[in-house]
């Protein structure tokens, strides 16, 4: 299908053969309008593009989230929905950074930004101290409206690594402040602690430079629901401390529902004020904390979040289908904890408990207290998960918050996330590999103009190459 | 592009139409002649089929064995040189059973051979008896030549759900005794102890009674190769006990080298004699050690099989290459332990380990002794990969083998292959999720007549159906 030829040469190929195959006088003579990519503005390229990562999903997380929503809802995920629509092009993609086979974020996210491999930790700086320039300021420069949407902090790696040069990932105070003078269109997520006095080191109130420097802020989800539609002033949205809460933990608490928005919601209305915009939009959207709960190997906060995730993909590729001018990619920045349904004669019921879950083992954690029983814990994990651990297991999880010295009680990465799913992993039938990134190549999906051209085995930082390519810049 | 299509109507569609999209006018006006389905026979169909199963294969299995191929061997593994050919269409396939969301290989190759999915352990027999026809039967049926190749047992639940109906996988003494009148073009694999008096519990010599009926028998590599090529004649092949040795450690051995085939020579063996055919034919080729692989997490056997079935692979696209009559399919049919390459940032380092191994984890642990000590099982794991592990982790290995019952010794399933594999894992930073299947979907390549019709997701029952349809059947 000459895709494999798009990266070969500089110029995007013509596709103009009739891809008549041996098969094609066997039968059905109507011809149906559902090509990859019918349409695009006049030029033939993409006015939009919207590029969606779900953090760290492995094949599992991907896999599972689809069967937990057709056995409980009884419906296939949007992304699977694509699939079956037929108007999707897939790719296997190659994630590595220029330190590792196995790549960070912040290095996936400047592959993809920059266009070139950069090591782990850095955003868009090289080995040698070469800056590249990131594609949203790319965009902006071509007249484009540019935004980033995220379930963690909106100067995290991922969206960061479309919109700045930075060395050091960690420095996300300083971050924030490199999104200032660059006025992208929307950014919103969670990482208010990086904006505020109280938080930051050096006691700047950055939300206020951004309100003096013509900004909206959105404080909560309120006031981004009624944000008036005016696309020539930029919004900056950081919903909470950090990260965005867990979207099942989220769904059960009616208070953090009335503050705080959900990916969807976030990226339902970054399209709406981006596409004002005369000649175009690049927004990205992340499901930034699908990575964090793999990290965690937490079953019910990765599959709610990937489903959460899902639910955005069905906000774009409704937008999309519309607009008929938007290049979608939805993929991932590297696998996680590549956790699996495992086979045994009660597999199924035992994935089943998840549709019932109602927290997180985030949540289930981070609510022990020193003096919380081994009785209270099971309650709490029955309540929580509808699942019954043994009083020795309770214990085991309790030892954690009991150490003389405290450690682990205060400190999320301290508390026994590994020691919790693997009791559970016998309730659930999922399994997890480790705790961290793995080097496998990550599905790829694409649709709208532009995607016919995606060959079926791609290295991420061709992808940079691909959309500037799509957009004509 | 209309896949989707495919399966909503009982005949294959025309893909008359040009895919003229938006970037056509962009550039690049030469056309080249790689589509994917751009030949097939006088009446559009595929004339034979190549159906590859890489048993038990995780995305990170193929990513794993992929990166090791470019790092030891400077280049591209098969599977994914054809992606980068632009000739493949690829899918995600969902693997589940009539009883599970996971299946086992029984159902799974089931789904494939029989076009229904039948509970886990049944062989194309469904919960209520009903026999759903093996498709090797029918392609016979239609005259064409048939046949399966394998690295385990050619009685096992892969190929014998191509070829037979059997409510228990597990009989595979009777499996073999179904072979027989069937009359299967080319079986080659393992197994010997099903076929012979002294290992069946009936004490039949069915060996002989395949020479009585006509059949040749290969019984080692050289025989195998010296065939005369009579196509007219069945050939059968069960050149060791059960299983054939992993290939890495086959590598090593002089004697198997000599006495067994790789399963690249068995799939070229069986071509040369399918070939001759005169109305084409479908062959089966399984990678079963690599599943055997998963199960015991011992990475260099699994990344080492799976190459040479990477290299079968070779074989297989060499012929349809040259051929243009073959749809060739290469698949899993379900993940196993989901093993990964982990972030660390010695994780290259510990990887290219890999390339150096001489032996599995199934050759160190089968060669330990009552007696070994720890020193020399140090000395034997460092002999055999290169891994230094310390006398505490080797006693603790030591410990499953001195046993007062002497439980573990025997039985290759009591071996401390988990224990093994956590070991290493520091070293090669190759991790697993468990020891058994998940039911993580599936990656599919097709190639050759047919193809482009493969939808974005498919059932791996739909299969079934899609490769009768592509045959003409």
């Amino acid at each position: 299908m000459k895709r494999r030829d798009f990266f070969r040469n500089t110029a995007l190929g013509a596709l103009g053969t009739a891809l008549a195959g041996p098969l094609g006088a066997i039968g059905q003579t109507q011809q149906r309008n559902d090509n990859l990519d019918a349409y695009g503005d006049s030029t033939g390229h993409a006015r939009n593009i919207i590029f969606m990562v779900s953090d760290g999903m492995s094949n599992g997380t991907l896999t599972m989230a689809s069967l937990l929503r057709q056995r409980k809802e009884g419906r296939q995920s949007h992304w699977l929905q694509l699939y079956e629509s037929g108007k999707a092009a897939r790719a296997l993609m190659s994630t590595a950074s220029a330190s590792s086979l196995v790549t960070d974020s912040a290095a996936g996210s400047s592959a993809w930004g920059g266009g070139v491999r950069v090591p782990n930790g850095s955003l868009n700086v090289g080995a040698d101290g070469t800056h590249y320039t990131p594609i949203l300021q790319k965009f902006k420069k071509a007249g484009k409206a540019t935004g980033c949407v995220t379930s963690v902090p909106i100067t995290h790696a991922t969206p960061a690594g479309f919109c700045i040069n930075n060395s050091h990932r960690g420095d996300m105070a300083e971050i924030a402040r490199q999104y200032l003078p660059l006025r992208f269109d929307v950014m919103l997520g969670g990482g208010r602690e990086y904006f505020l006095p109280g938080t930051r080191k050096d006691k700047q109130d950055l939300l206020q430079q951004y309100k003096t420097n013509g900004y909206t802020v959105a404080d909560n989800r309120d006031a981004l629901l009624q944000l008036p539609l005016s696309p020539a002033v930029p919004v900056i949205g950081a919903f909470c401390e950090n990260g965005l809460p867990y979207a099942l933990d989220r769904e059960q608490d009616a208070t953090l529902r009335q503050q705080l928005p959900t990916l969807a919601e976030m990226t339902t209305q970054a399209i709406r004020r981006l596409s004002l915009h005369p000649k175009g939009f690049m927004l990205q959207v992340e499901g930034g904390k699908v990575d964090w709960a793999a990290h965690a190997n937490d079953a019910a906060a990765l599959l709610y979040d990937q489903l959460a995730f899902d639910d955005a993909i069905k906000v774009v590729l409704d937008f999309a289908e519309a607009d008929k001018n938007t290049l979608v990619i939805i993929t991932t920045d590297h696998g996680n904890a590549n956790p699996g349904l495992y086979y045994s004669d009660k597999t199924d019921d035992r994935f089943d408990k998840l549709q019932h879950m109602r927290h997180t083992n985030d949540w289930i954690l981070n609510g022990i207290q020193r003096d919380t029983t081994p009785a209270a814990l099971i309650a709490r994990i029955e309540h929580a998960q509808g699942i019954v651990i043994t009083p020795a297991e309770a214990a085991a999880v309790l030892t954690h918050y009991t150490r003389p010295d405290g450690e682990g009680l205060y400190n999320p990465r301290k508390l026994p996330f590994k020691e919790l799913a693997a009791i559970q992993s016998t309730h659930t039938a999922i399994s997890w590999g480790g705790m961290d990134h793995t080097a496998d190549y990550a599905e790829l999906a694409m649709t709208g103009p532009g995607s016919a051209m995606l060959p079926s085995f791609v290295k991420n930082a061709d992808l940079h190459r691909f959309m500037l390519q799509a957009a004509g810049i």
